[in-house]
């Protein structure tokens, strides 16, 4: 078992990374306190492998839960599902010590997450990531939320869970593609925080492509303690937590222009991170060995790594404009100075970007 | 002018009362150094009224006010409404830094400190009440939200606003009805933490209900003042908070079960105060004298004292089995022992509160 906590005073809470850990969900929340009613928020995908499972652990220790299940896929994350939630959390009569587990990967906690924030102002969350993406990344640090036709997770808030279940059985039975996605935001750590990480994958990649547990296991815990401490440090995206959003200024843009579905999240910002990569050696001096590691790494991952030649710029900077990091119209990026060490806040003109983005496509 | 700061830390802020103060909008926001753009969010009754006067006062003051308008009413209290919000506000690009104007009144200001709190995981608000109701009650606290079928309020956040400002002129232009629903709430103040002002209320209601500057500017700021110290004790409603619920919990079920906008809210809780006035008697042995003086006071205000004949009380218990105050699927009270001294969470037991409430319908 690795346990990583994620100080933050009061709201402080352990993330659980083992295997088969989701049959512990129940003795968990009990030891926590919660309420006797819980809302368990899945998919119909994720639902057909673990839903009963949660909900054995969850009877064994004398809750009483109620699934809801929305469709899968990042379309699940519109206000009509949240509706959906809050119509069936009232009818089965959840109070305010009731509290929601999301099961599934990043858009049933993102969902979920915000539906916890929300209801009667805001009930107790608990996490349990079934994708890579939603263990690394999406379930940790409080930021929950929903898109919008204009663009993604455009509405939300900051709510954090009680405590995060990550069990590292729940990646065999993601799809390759999902688990590649993962991989793209696995790689964002390497660059934003730790050199010596990225080498690491570097090495390790084949192992986590063939899924071995004890490479999953070492590698999710360095990344959720990475994202701890920048979460830590930065609760609610004042200064520091922007560098997450390295290659996700262009990541979500690619997502909102290609329309939501095309492009899984991840893989949108392994696109995104190649370019802010490209940028940042135009910008920052990234070494051109380090932006071919960064490329190398991604493709070694099959992710893609290209803007599609149907691109077009000028949307793809309408789309970055709407961006909920953007100030006074301003377009501001994550860049790498080298690998592990990168600058937030650097604003970059919609003029060259779109000349920079042009040179990119076709 | 009067002032009254609401203490809550790096989230306090004050309350202006002023006739007239509506002009000030503008600057006031400026001394905030809140960002360039904002949503002025209003219905369409009152915008014909104080939409331009509002957006003269902010654009004078360099601001770019986007105007969204919603119908009047509760029934405006929706999510469909909240995404109409939501769509205009990415439709116009507004950004973090952005702030949301909310004036009108309760439904109103619920509504747009939603959206406040939830666009872009939450962006600045400012409460411009206009109705008495919102001037003493619902645009101080923090206290958000929307309604679903299931109930009131039942979805929401805790999103302090950075300022309220209560022109007096607006209440001129309210309904009578609308006065007398908000001097239900006015009364509760009196009930609930202050004899003294309660005696005020008896002498002062026909200056109030004249719409006398002077009385109302008083009044307004004393209820201003009791609502600040009781949310500065507890923002959250740990506690103390449970105190302002008065009336509410019966108040809720008969909104809920007559069909929202059937009775005005404060219409709804001045019957719910007199029912636990009445509770409150048999309970902790409030005078019949003091069960008398509510009645009349509200009365005195044209305000219904009993549930209307058809009402079914097993239709009321289960509104009220919703509430956002059940745990444990007991139903609490916040009862009186006399005037200006309650106690909160009394449970009452479903059979007696039943039977209660059979004895006060037709």
């Amino acid at each position: 078992m690795k346990i990583v906590k994620v100080n933050l005073g009061e709201r402080s809470y352990d993330i659980r990374i083992q295997s088969g850990i989701l049959a512990e969900l129940g003795v968990q929340c009990r030891r926590l306190g919660l309420g006797q009613r819980c809302g368990l928020i899945t998919d119909s995908h994720v639902a057909g492998y673990y839903a009963m499972a949660a909900e054995d652990s969850l009877c064994g220790a004398g809750f009483e839960p109620v699934r809801i299940t929305v469709p899968p896929g990042e379309t699940s994350k519109q206000l009509r599902y949240a509706r959906q939630c809050y119509d069936e959390l009232a009818r089965h009569r959840l109070e305010r010590s009731s509290f929601i587990v999301a099961l599934g990967g990043g858009v049933v906690g993102d969902l979920a997450g915000f539906v916890a924030a929300t209801y009667l102002r805001g009930i107790d969350l608990i996490q349990v990531p079934t994708s890579l993406l939603a263990q690394v990344d999406s379930s940790v640090g409080g930021k929950v939320g929903i898109n919008l036709k204009a663009g993604k997770n455009l509405v939300g808030a900051f709510h954090q869970p009680r405590l995060v279940l990550c069990d590292l059985d729940s990646l065999n039975s993601l799809p390759a593609r999902e688990l590649r996605a993962g991989l793209a935001e696995v790689i964002k750590y390497g660059i934003i925080f730790d050199a010596a990480f990225f080498r690491r994958l570097e090495k390790v990649m084949p192992k986590l492509l063939a899924r071995e547990t004890t490479a999953l296991k070492e590698i999710v815990a360095r990344c959720c303690a990475i994202k701890a401490e920048i979460v830590g440090q930065d609760e609610k995206e004042g200064g520091l937590r922007a560098i997450l959003n390295f290659g996700h200024t262009i990541g979500h843009a690619i997502e909102a222009t290609a329309g939501y579905g095309e492009f899984l999240h991840g893989e949108a910002i392994a696109i995104g991170q190649v370019l802010a990569a490209q940028l940042s050696h135009s910008r920052l001096g990234l070494p051109a060995k380090s932006v071919d590691r960064i490329r190398n790494l991604l493709a070694a991952c099959e992710l893609p790594i290209s803007l599609p030649p149907q691109t077009s710029p000028r949307k793809l900077l309408r789309a970055m404009q709407l961006d909920k990091k953007v100030r006074g119209g301003e377009i501001k990026f994550v860049l790498a100075r080298r690998l592990g060490r990168v600058e937030f806040g650097l604003p970059v003109e919609a003029a060259q970007l779109r000349q920079f983005l042009n040179n990119f496509v076709g």
